[in-house]
């Protein structure tokens, strides 16, 4: 695929078209399940891809701002795509993190240059991809993972397995190497076209400079910031469908008369109406305003880099973990009571306005919501910031 | 179809039974949608479809307690066909109320001795359906009519149409009428198998001793208890499926392992799990003794007759409206929260847990739950109880 | 004082007119706070101070719920009252459970025939009182206790201390035993009328024929019951509390005119004042049913009485925390809510309309409601009952 | 009073010192009610209430963030203060609003000078007070008002009448003018230190000059930022007493063991504990987002001036309106819910923690919160801003 054309727009006006484009099927698209080739091939044209690399490699070296913004936008409409999308941006800056400029360099510059997108393959919760060293230079992974969002027609993959020591090694590879194959068996009631299913390694042959050893994953403040990068996506993901269920239901209310017991005559001048859409503002504007604040912290401990003390990747953990909580309670709230306000009719299968919450409901699972209350709770009451984890 | 050999079993073993066989495919139903011949003709050979007709035509005169408690148990399985069964049920009692037992007992006869099935086409805010008179003794009903749960596969319909004066004229005649025909439209994000689209008439002739007249639709307080009764149904369903979820949930929550970052071991020792399903279980049994109540006062007025002064329907007016904001809200929020103990295992398609929120999101929008709410606080202030309509 | 003359009224009537009276002087008592000594005398003259001493001592052996209701509508006049007035039949209660009626006889009969009101030093969480054995029938209690509601007045005193092998003791005694004194240093923000302030026990004397030795206090699942009467009469306080403030409520709102931006004229027709007195009707309607259900358990454990198993106590248990819990959040929701509808006029100090939310604000804390909802929890994942003790 | 040594302080710090020097007599003055003279002089020698005053006038020009911070702060510690202390700022920009530099310069100057404190008799729903024409420059105003934050003790009144044309005039003059007085019936559950009560004026001659006539009341856009500068107040009051009652709750808890069944030994590692800090923290970081934005919004119309536009004008107002329905809801519950984790003993009257909650609970009730959902529900559902008045 040739270099995108679009290099020059405004990030946002792309997004903005990307996710008018992927308005248009994504009802029907969620029903289908499956990989949406067309519309991932439309975000490589698109040229976001680039966002994240640095301008020296070729890219556009965005601020993180933009980039979460960009995965907002096309939640609004899409957040299987959003999430594929941002967990592309993900690994870019989990490589990063995880290794050196001399190791990643030819990775991005190809990135940027063919507009290749990134996939995952990295749930450390699942133990069961074995690395194994089999010379100097050599090693060969080899099992199933689950859990492998944007796997599937990625040109880049990120894997990951275990040693017999029981550590995490973790590597780069074009998708297409030998013996790396996809089950295809994601289909689960949300985010129905990531692809988040198996992918099984048949004695897969990774070179030594392949894996990120340096400093390697979550050995440093610094490079802990990746699951916090994770669970910002999550927090935009979240907003982004909240915003698109809150427009439907806007546009679907205008149209409406009021029940025939109110005091007013259409539905917008309806009472309680109004309250639930107020209700539904209120929530959101926090959440923006929150999501807002955790970029602005985690910007300026990414701007840091590898000084980057424990106690301010703390802050930037306190400040997305909020993020998160206000995020996943205004997601699941709005997108389940936007029904309240539209009525019976829009129950519909055509318009398919569930997927919205399934779509919420389905991603805030990622990790248990609870804990990311109680370690803000520890936080408060001790002081602690929460250990780095592939999760906190 | 033969009269069932089960009517001297306990109908609440009876409802189990089916209830059991019902959830064994109740998952892959909900995705098929459409109609459940096979399950709807194990309900006929049941016998339950006699449990409203009095005994002396043949039916088992069951009190209403027994009714929704059957109702109640057949949507912990599959809130479609306690739907349809419900609205069986319904259908028999709105003849009681609506018209003489001259009238209705043959009907009565013929139902408990063939267990025949009522479907329904009454949705009075669809004005589509006319009436008119041709003769002295004849009508025709012409037009469609949405939102008609339980008309296909049924043996005998309630049907509906406006005459020129704006009345509602209600009749029942046998479902293979000539003119009589179904759409199969119904294709809805949850209660996927109520069948519930549009029905055609076309030139329908209906006999004058087919209509509902004396005393006809809502025409006395009495015969105004049969919204009341619709509404109970509701509650019973999302009570049921409150149930289903619940008791889901606490199945799959027995076999996990706590979130590593818990003080207990096992996801049934963690202080967080504990206290959802404690949430979930003081709701249920709010509920459970609130649809109880209402139950009772809806015997108690039952029981009087036409006598029933306007006052006394409103008592049972209340019950219900209060029974049924306390069932939505318990429904929406344990069918909802049952994924935050459960984890994102539960998100699998297969196991398709999300149609217990999208049966009873489905459901709960009958009529907006707010003006329940407005009725009740009116009469708490004013004392004035609520107009009987179609929806109070 | 000469026994009430009052005793053959109906128990609701009799505490339906304290409660009316009380309601008089309610607001400006909880200004003052200290002793009610008036109010508790009129107690004393009802007669109700008899309705759970058995018949064959004097009593009038009222049923549980007769017992439970007369604390609620108190409560909903004046919670301090309904408190130290529902602790009196909890210590009379005590006895039954943890002594033989050849020890309590006596006292049953003095009780009633004198209407003596016993008060309670029974904090198990406070060590500081000792009960040293002296000879074989003589025992010294020495030092303080802390919240002993409804000491101060009280004619007879539940007492307790531990021995040297941290064994509880419990006794009863004529308050004005030598050595017994009160600090009367109960100044709280909430049940202010409650006396629950300091014992001091000055080396008191207490005979062995004082103790509760057989079975003892929580030997047995029967005897187990105290604490879960403790905790309904809780439920019952909160209960009456949020009626109390819900009627206020009514009156206040049925005089108002609508805010200026309000489709209705009148506070009574405002949609949002409808809808906040629809919530706490439906509370209120969840909560008594809950509480009823509650009752009706514990009666037939009662009923049961010393063969009752570990099992069947827990049943009353958990129904018990399941009200208690509901209660709690009911009443909390409904005395903070009440003022949103009535506006900022019902702030001022003269109406004293805060003294519902401070009365179940401070009574909620006896112990923490989270842990009831762990016991529920713990009880819905894994079967396991409550274990007994003072609080569960 | 001469004039205040500070000024070259920092403002934040200058408040915070007030705030903790007014800690450690708030509990006990909030008992006593009436006018806490010595604090409103330490407000008065501090400086701060020269910060909104133009730095031309010799006051410090400060910013709308630093007026509101300043606010924040000193309702941390007394909600009374931080009120009657806001008000000042805000009598001081209604004249910049409603009338003319010619006009206000001497006033500012001396205010700047003298330390002055400005009082307020402005209640618009009170109409007793007429204001009479009696020759081409003098007016009478005559009668009573109530609600009138701040007057007892102030050094200038902003006053108000109605003509006989039912006109709004608003006058101010020194507080000693002949005919004003005070009723000191300032006695309600919450905010009992701002002396809020009925101001009398017999017969009160007010010159022409004294009038605020140009533009007068409300009679722009820009004008009308008058009553969004009041509401933006009431949420840093909200939001100041909600951080005041949090900290009392985290030194609580910290010295707390954890309740007997936890699995933690200590309070602050109890899961549920945790997670109920976690809430409060979630939602005060929600509120200073909220409010922050309010303020940024707020000045920058304050900043364009009288040619601000209705819409502009109503985007302030929306912004105004999120930041207090997210701070009522806050503030309400965490001064309700901090009892829930310090337990029992929280409620002693010494400690005064219920003064949180009657604070906020009493000042929320300013004007309806449901009509604040409605603005803003209605300005979703039709893009309608709200229309100006002295509670929008």
């Amino acid at each position: 695929m040739n270099a995108p054309t679009s290099w020059t727009a405004d990030p946002l006006d792309t997004a903005q078209q990307l996710a008018d484009t992927f308005a248009l099927t994504a009802a029907e698209r969620d029903k289908q399940g499956g990989n949406p080739k067309y519309e991932r091939d439309l975000i490589r044209q698109s040229g976001l891809l680039g966002l994240s690399i640095p301008q020296q490699y070729g890219g556009q070296g965005s601020s993180w701002n933009t980039i979460f913004k960009t995965i907002q936008q096309i939640a609004q409409a899409d957040s299987s795509l959003a999430h594929v999308y941002g967990f592309h941006h993900l690994l870019i800056a989990t490589v990063q993190l995880f290794a050196q400029p001399e190791q990643y360099a030819p990775w991005f510059e190809q990135t940027a240059k063919d507009s290749l997108f990134w996939g995952n393959t990295l749930n450390p919760l699942d133990k069961r991809t074995s690395a194994q060293q089999i010379s100097e230079h050599e090693f060969i992974f080899h099992g199933d993972k689950s859990f492998c969002s944007g796997s599937i027609d990625s040109d880049i993959l990120l894997c990951s397995g275990f040693n017999d020591a029981g550590k995490l090694l973790i590597g780069v590879i074009p998708t297409a190497r030998d013996g790396v194959s996809f089950l295809g068996d994601w289909n689960n009631m949300g985010q129905r076209q990531t692809d988040s299913g198996t992918s099984h390694f048949e004695q897969v042959k990774i070179h030594r400079d392949e894996l990120l050893l340096n400093p390697g994953p979550l050995s440093t403040p610094y490079s802990s910031l990746r699951p916090l990068i994770a669970q910002l996506i999550f927090v935009h993901l979240f907003l982004g469908v909240a915003e698109g269920a809150y427009q439907t239901a806007i546009a679907t209310v205008k149209t409406q008369k009021a029940w025939s017991k109110s005091l007013a005559e259409n539905a917008v001048n309806d009472p309680f109406t109004q309250k639930h859409f107020a209700e539904f503002y209120v929530q959101l504007e926090g959440v923006r305003l929150l999501a807002g604040k955790a970029i602005a912290t985690l910007q300026a401990a990414w701007d840091v880099g590898e000084s980057l003390t424990a106690s301010q990747r703390g802050e930037v953990s306190i400040a997305v973990a909020t993020a998160k909580i206000a995020a996943t309670n205004a997601s699941l709230n709005i997108t389940q009571n936007i029904f309240q306000v539209m009525g019976a009719r829009a129950t519909t299968a055509k318009l398919n306005i569930d997927r919205f919450w399934r779509n919420v409901r389905t991603q805030t699972l990622h990790d248990p919501i609870d804990y990311k209350y109680q370690e803000i709770g520890e936080w408060v009451l001790t002081g602690k910031v929460p250990d780095p984890s592939f999760y906190s």
